[in-house]
Formats: C-alpha cells, sequence, structure tokens
C-alpha cells in the first residue's frame, strides 16, 4: 500500500478501503506520511466525497488513534451533546447541570474555541479558578459523586483528529461532509460516551449553509453512530443571528446563569429545552415532551439546576461565591453603546460577522496559541424581529481597550439589516432526527 | 491577499486571477508558502481545472520566476521540440542534428529522465566524454558555430516549475492539462525558444489516455504560445508500444545513430520524418513537405546528417570514435533473449510494462537522485503487427546482473498479447494541429 496511490484513487473519485484509510490515518499521526500528502487527500476527499463505509471507517481509524476513555463503571449511559457550531452558544453551560439535577449523570470534555464558534472549556474558565485540568480519575469521582463533570480534554483524545483538523484549517478543507463527520463521531468515541445529542447548525453563522447540507452531516452521523447500546439524535437548527444576547465568554457565562435561573432568550429557551427533553430521552425517560418539559421547568424554578452548577464549580475548585454575585465577576474596563442609525424592524443579524468582531475585540482565537481575553465581546440589544426607533441601542460591546472602539461600533452596525415592515420572529429549531 | 482565500475560491471552482495565481507561484518559490498549501491548490486545480486565461498566468509566473535565456543574438528564429512523453523516445537525438544540418540553428537544453520516460541528456552521455553541463556561453558560441548544441539544464530555469513538477509526482497529480501545459510551456518560454514542434502523446504509456485528451492538451499549449513571432505546432501521436527498438541509454544512442544512417523502424521513421518537416515548416521553410522530406531523405543519405552528429558530440568534448564504431560503447554484462511461449501475431506491446521494466533494470530514475545504468535496458525484436513463432525471440534483456533475471523475463513476455489473427500495423501520428 502506498498513500500516491490511495490519493490517486480518491482524486478519481473511487471508493477507498478500509485498509486505506486505516494505512492513511496511522501513518499521518505517526508522522510516515507528510503533510502535503494528507492536504492533496483531504482536498481530493473534500471535492470528490465519501461513502458513509469509508466516513465510517476514518472515524474508528481516528477514534482509535489515541487513547480512548471507558466510562461504563459511572452508568449504563453517558449522554453527550455536541453542536456543529455557533455563535453565543452557551447551551451546554445550561442544559448540563440541568439534565445533571435530573439523575442524568454528565461526564462531558469539551473543547476550546477556535475561530467564530466559542468554547465552553472558555466560558468555564471565566468562573475564577474553575479547573478544566483536572484526572480522568478525579473527573470519574466528580461524576459518581455529584452527577457531574465539566472539563478540556486532558489526554490525547484522537490525536489524528487534532493533526488533521488543524491542516484542514490552513488549507480551506473545513466545510467537508465527511471531514466534519468523521471528526466530531470520532472525538465522541473516544471520549467514552453511547448516547448522544447533536445539535447540527446551518446558515450564515454555520459550516453548513442551509437545511439540505444540515440534514446530509446530521444523516452521516447518525448512521456512524449504530451498534449496541448507542443512541443518536439530531437537531437541526438555524444559526443565522448570535444565540441569545450574549457573545464572550464573562458575558455567556452571565446570560447562563441567569438561564438557570429561569431568565433565557426565546431562542436560547427554544433550544435549551429542546436539547434537554432529547437528552433525557437518550436517558430512557419514556415520559411525554410535555412531563419532561415539566420536569426541566422544575428543577429550574426550585433552584436545583442553579444549584447543581454551583456544586459542579466548587468541586473543580472554583469560588462559586462569584455565581451568587455575578457583579463581581470581572468586567471589561470599556463598555461602549452601538446606536442606530436606522429605524425598522431587524430583519438580519448576522451572526458571522458579530463572531469576527468578537474574535477582533480579544474573545476568540484566530489561531490555536492565541490568548484570549475572557471580559469581552458584545452583548446584544436588539435581535431579529425587534423593532428599533432611530439612536435606540442594538447593542453594548466590551473591550479592553478604546483603540479602534468607533470601527468596531461601524462593524456592528454592519451586521444589522433593517425593514420598514414588521419582521416575524421565527423559530430556530428546524426539525429532530 | 492569503493562500488560504485561493485555495477556497480553487476549490469552489472558481476563476483565480493572475494576480493570485503570480502571488502563489512567487509565493511557493521563495518557500513562503509550505508544501501542503501548494499541494491542496494543485489537487484542487487537478479536480476543478483552469480556464486559458488561469494556465496562461500560471505559464507566464513560473516561466519568470527565475533567469530565462535570451537566444535572439543567435538567431531570428531559434526552433525548439518537446514530446509529452514516451517509451524509447529518441527522437531528439535523431532529429536535431537533421535539421541542423539543413541550416536551422538548434540550441536545446533537455531534461534528464524520470519515471518510464527516458531523458535526451541521459542518452547524449552514453557517448564517452560528452559534457552536458558546458556554460551559456559555450553552448551560445557552439550554436553560432557548427549550428547545433544539445545540453541540460545548466541555469535556474522556471524555478518554480522543478519545485512544483517535484510536489505533483510526490500528490498524485500528474496528469492534469493545466499543470501539464503550464509546466512544458514555461519551461519553454524561459529556455529562449520562439518556435516550437510539440509531440503530444496518448495511449497507455502517456499521461494523456486518449485522443480527446491530448488534442485538450495541445490546444492549451497553442494559446499559451502565441504573440509576435511565436509558432507553434502540436504532433499528436500514439504512444501505446515503445517508440523504435530500444529502450535504455546506449540502446538508444545507437538506435539514433543507425537512424542518421537511414536504418529506422517503421514507427521512429514516421515520427522522425513528421517532426523534422514541421519544424522546417516553422523556420519559414516554403517547400512542400515532399520537397522537405526529400531534403530530408538527402542529409541522411549523403551522411552529412550523422557527420553534424559527430561535429556536435566533439564540440561538447567527446570521443566520436565511439560513434564510428558503435561496437566499441560499453555493453551490458548480462544479455538475455525472451523466448515466446505463445504463436500468433503481436496484438499489444505496453509500453508502460516495458518502461517500468527497464527502470527495474536501472534504465531509468525512480527518484531525481537516483544513478541511472546507461548499458542495461530492452531491445524488442518483434513489435505490434509482427507474427511469432512459439520459442522465437521477443526481445533481448540487457542487465547488470543475473539476479531476478528470470522474474524480469516473464515480465517482459507479459507486456505482450497476442491474437490468432493477423494484426494491421497502425499509424503513430494521429493528426497535426
Amino acid at each position: 500500500m502506498n498513500i500516491i496511490e490511495i490519493i490517486e484513487q480518491k482524486r478519481q473519485g473511487r471508493e477507498l478501503t478500509g485498509e486505506q484509510i486505516e494505512y492513511f490515518i496511522q501513518g499521518y499521526t505517526k508522522g510516515e506520511i507528510p503533510d502535503y500528502q494528507a492536504a492533496a487527500l483531504l482536498m481530493a476527499i473534500c471535492l470528490n466525497g465519501m461513502n458513509q463505509e469509508e466516513i465510517l471507517a476514518m472515524t474508528m481509524a481516528m477514534a482509535n488513534s489515541g487513547e480512548t476513555l471507558d466510562l461504563s463503571d459511572i452508568s449504563d449511559y453517558v449522554v453527550d451533546k455536541h453542536s456543529t457550531g455557533g455563535v453565543g452558544d452557551k447551551v451546554t453551560l445550561i442544559i448540563s447541570p440541568i439534565i445533571a439535577s435530573l439523575g442524568v449523570p454528565i461526564a462531558k470534555m469539551s473543547g476550546r474555541g477556535l475561530g467564530i464558534t466559542g468554547g465552553t472549556v472558555d466560558k468555564l474558565q471565566s468562573i475564577p479558578a474553575y479547573r478544566t485540568d483536572i484526572s480522568i480519575e478525579e473527573f470519574k469521582n466528580n461524576v459518581k459523586e455529584i452527577g457531574i463533570s465539566l472539563i478540556s480534554q486532558t489526554f490525547d483524545l484522537a490525536p489524528a483528529d487534532k493533526k488533521i483538523y488543524a491542516l484542514r484549517d490552513s488549507i480551506s478543507a473545513v466545510d467537508s461532509i465527511p471531514l466534519i463527520a468523521s471528526s466530531i463521531m470520532s472525538k465522541k468515541m473516544a471520549a467514552g460516551a453511547n448516547r448522544i445529542v447533536l445539535d447540527v447548525t446551518y446558515g450564515s453563522g454555520a459550516f453548513m449553509k442551509n437545511v439540505s447540507q444540515a440534514k446530509k452531516l446530521a444523516k452521516a452521523m447518525k448512521e456512524i453512530w449504530q451498534g449496541k447500546d448507542k443512541k443518536i439524535c439530531c437537531v437541526i437548527s438555524k444559526m443565522e443571528q448570535p444565540l441569545g444576547y450574549s457573545v464572550g465568554n464573562t458575558l455567556e457565562l452571565i446570560e447562563a446563569v441567569q438561564a438557570l435561573h429561569g431568565q433565557m432568550a426565546e431562542d436560547l429557551k427554544e433550544v435549551v429545552i429542546t436539547m434537554c427533553i432529547q437528552m433525557l430521552k437518550l436517558a430512557d425517560r419514556k415520559e411525554s415532551d410535555a412531563q419532561l418539559e415539566n420536569e426541566i421547568w422544575e428543577v429550574i424554578h426550585t433552584g436545583k439546576a442553579f444549584h447543581k452548577f454551583v456544586e459542579l464549580a466548587q468541586k473543580q475548585g472554583a469560588d462559586a461565591a462569584y455565581l451568587y454575585d455575578l457583579n463581581r465577576l470581572e468586567k471589561a474596563p470599556i463598555i461602549v453603546p452601538v446606536l442606530s442609525d436606522e429605524k425598522g424592524w431587524v430583519k438580519a443579524l448576522s451572526a458571522e460577522k458579530i463572531g469576527k468582531i468578537s474574535i477582533e475585540l480579544g474573545a476568540g482565537r484566530k489561531n490555536k496559541e492565541d490568548e484570549i481575553d475572557r471580559r469581552v465581546g458584545i452583548l446584544l440589544n436588539k435581535k431579529m424581529g425587534d423593532f428599533v426607533e432611530n439612536g435606540e441601542c442594538l447593542a453594548y460591546i466590551h473591550a479592553s481597550t478604546a483603540e479602534k472602539i468607533d470601527e468596531l461600533v461601524e462593524k456592528v452596525k454592519s451586521a444589522y439589516a433593517f425593514s420598514s415592515k414588521e419582521v416575524a420572529k421565527e423559530n430556530v429549531i428546524y426539525t429532530i432526527l
């Protein structure tokens, strides 16, 4: 077997065998296959695709490229969730304590943010002293003791994926269904969950630009996740405007805590409730959706969900006093309102543009090594369907410096588009597969 | 401008601007763009193609990536020739002295062989002491004095092409029309010729697998070569079986000398005469094809062409006595006949297989750094359309060692296929564009 023949085969649009895919993944992970040959193969995959068997082989090869975690000693089922990417997506912070307080164990490893998609780990670290890098033993013990632990990827989880992910980013091979599906599912497999709810996003702020693409991706991922005691559910949701009101790590943490107290923007609420119901179902809860929703609101209104979050934070070394008094969290030194030059209904609010501005502010990473500023970001005041008067506040920019602030104000304005006719607020969730 | 956007654009099948192509070529030549990004872009070009403007921009950028040669002080026209690749192709050795002896200056830089395609430089070096690495000044002086010089690429001709060519080889991005066309034409432009005859080959032993591909490649190259005083002609020819009877450097030199004495295999004769006529026409000779062919045979039969070859060899430092007595050239120590197990007419003789066997024997290079053995190769005794008796000799293997010789004998046999019905000999040249 040799890599040039494998590239040639995919270049001609022919199917690769499981052995060929395994050979590529192992060779590339070990550094025996150079970046340039991997780049050529990935580009050929982007353009000529992969069938389901190839995607499955790719997923398995990446999942097995490093250590794998066994969580079967915690519970029969460990429910995980994942989003294919969104701006302002703080859903994990909200639903994890809700689900845990309903008796379903949450043992979740999250990534750091890259690009316009924020990372759960960065948001958790906005709670002073929260440790995301605890040992696997401590991680498992926490889940056993309090039913929840949220950490970063502390061990060498799917190293092949890590290498391929970085390369894809530098060769414009990101929005490919076989590559996205195998990347996500290989990490989930290696991380030991057996039940998983996926939020598959589409729209200008997501990798998948339309519903049909999102459905294809969902289908590919569902077909990978088959076999004994494995369950999966895909929620297809729109990502045109940021989810909720906040974009930026501390700002999103604050919004998540408010949500755990029951205050949620409409779109955020829709996603949170839907994802929670699906996760409970995967945990073999047989009640109707309405009954499950009641239970969810009960743990919110009784404070159980918030206290589970406090318990989690304390267990991971954080000072929970910050969660009781959010004003103590460090704020950005510069907070500037963005005032509207126009009057009308907001007909569009670009998630992509807001995401890019948040990176410029320092809330996200352009490169993996970048340091981020947890204080900065954008707090939206108006979203799609809202009416805006001329001079009314659209959003607040939270910045570390006043430098370039005028330019950023203009950029935030340009993320909005207005209509003189009333614009209906749309649902975010398209369907559940 | 950034390379990721350029890759993205070509990945989506969109046209690149001249500036983008220039940016890529310059950046890659200087080492500012890494191999893996170049690999991704080249694969995207292979799969999504390039239009004529893009191919022209690519050619110009590569031609201008290093030094360029000015031959305008030699003559108003310098006629060059190039083949897109064949097995047993010794045509340059034969037609260059013929054309020079008819008063048309030949100032040609040739490459070394890579893969199954032999290189003219390797064949010239089979004449003991022939120097292919003389200075540009000496090269030009030789052309002025005796009307001919054949050398290797002694200076940094189109370094971008050199780098891209090597990369293409390692990522299976070889048989792409935009990449082949720009590679060949950039070298020709940098080498200073203004009139050029191209032998565009197709078939199992060539990069282009069929006539329509070969025509497309010819069309792309013709369109590049436009402008004041530039002339081009493409001969489309079939490369299914090796050209002539010999494959291997010294063996091909011997066949070339025999050809200059008038003894030529039918297929070789067809290509030699056609290429010569087209080169003379590009040198503004107005006679009819029949008159030109007469002149060609006259310089062969009077010995003028052979003596021009002797003069060339002497001028480049070689001992011409070897050309007068070919038996003095060093022979391979092992010469083994391949006897047929079958009876019938030869219906196929795979150029590709014979080419690969010649590499195994040591006549060609797998990698650029490989040393070659000029003595070894294959001397064919039977070609397509010939009748073969059981036990009759198909070919002779010239090897440096008896090791694996039985295996090679079997491989040569397997390059032949037989028919019980008579097989007509076919013309090699399909058309002239």
